[in-house]
């Protein structure tokens, strides 16, 4: 990434006329885009949903912005828990970066407003899962210092 | 588990009496034992995580009960989430059951009752991780239908 595409990039919290291009980036990508909808009118779930994340203290959806467009996105929740001496943990969820802006180093400056954030905020961790077909996400939170330390279960309903 | 055994079983929300047993239950692990402080004096942190969790209606901790005595716990965390939908998440976390109760059925319940609980809060998928080194707990999920489809990265701060 050179220096002024850099200084161009800014990372905030999400508002509701984000939406729109928050659910674009979800639905562009080899798993994503058997999930959502990205139909002419917006599903109104998602709009529910942004209003559950955006009126609960402890969930940050987060945009990176460049040049006025949404280039990047993810969630994170900050956890309270008494494990390991009641110690706060911040999860990251649903991270995408546009496809004609991958390889710039977005994804990596998203991480660490997001990681200072979870500072910020007093966690002792950060955690994620990612699924086990996305050799290319591993490489990227490993050389960003995660440990895969963990198996992820999920259970659908 | 027999049949008087599992009528005496109770599944509820934790109360703040309850937390001197469930730091005790974190801390009767391989790994809790390390991360842990049961001196005499309750550490303070746990009340502040405590109180933390009760306030937030997105989480909420559970002990199993019997015969007047914790011997279980977990905490469940409802995450609201524009992927997949809008679909919000439950996740299980801090699972513990008493060493001298395990092998009864008494986790499996407790999942049962959790697993219920997202049900009830419209959640669409069940998730968790566990740490590697735990290959009883990942036969113990598997039979219960999760899935171990993700890596569970970790970066402590």
């Amino acid at each position: 990434m050179t220096d002024e595409s850099m200084a161009a990039l800014a990372f905030r919290r999400a508002r509701r006329d984000d939406l729109e291009a928050i659910v674009g980036l979800l639905a562009n990508d080899p798993l994503g885009s058997t999930r959502e909808d990205i139909g002419p009118a917006m599903n109104p779930r998602y709009g529910e949903a942004f209003a559950a994340i955006d009126r609960d203290p402890n969930q940050l959806l987060v945009v990176a912005e460049s040049a006025g467009a949404v280039i990047g996105c993810l969630q994170l929740s900050f956890i309270p828990g008494l494990s390991r001496l009641g110690m706060w943990r911040g999860q990251i969820e649903g991270v995408r970066v546009a496809g004609d802006r991958r390889g710039e180093g977005v994804g990596r400056a998203l991480f660490a407003w997001a990681i200072d954030a979870c500072r910020r905020r007093g966690c002792g961790l950060v955690q994620l899962t990612t699924d086990k077909s996305r050799p290319d996400a591993h490489r990227f939170y490993e050389a960003l210092g995660f440990r895969a330390s963990h198996e992820g279960y999920k259970l659908p309903l």
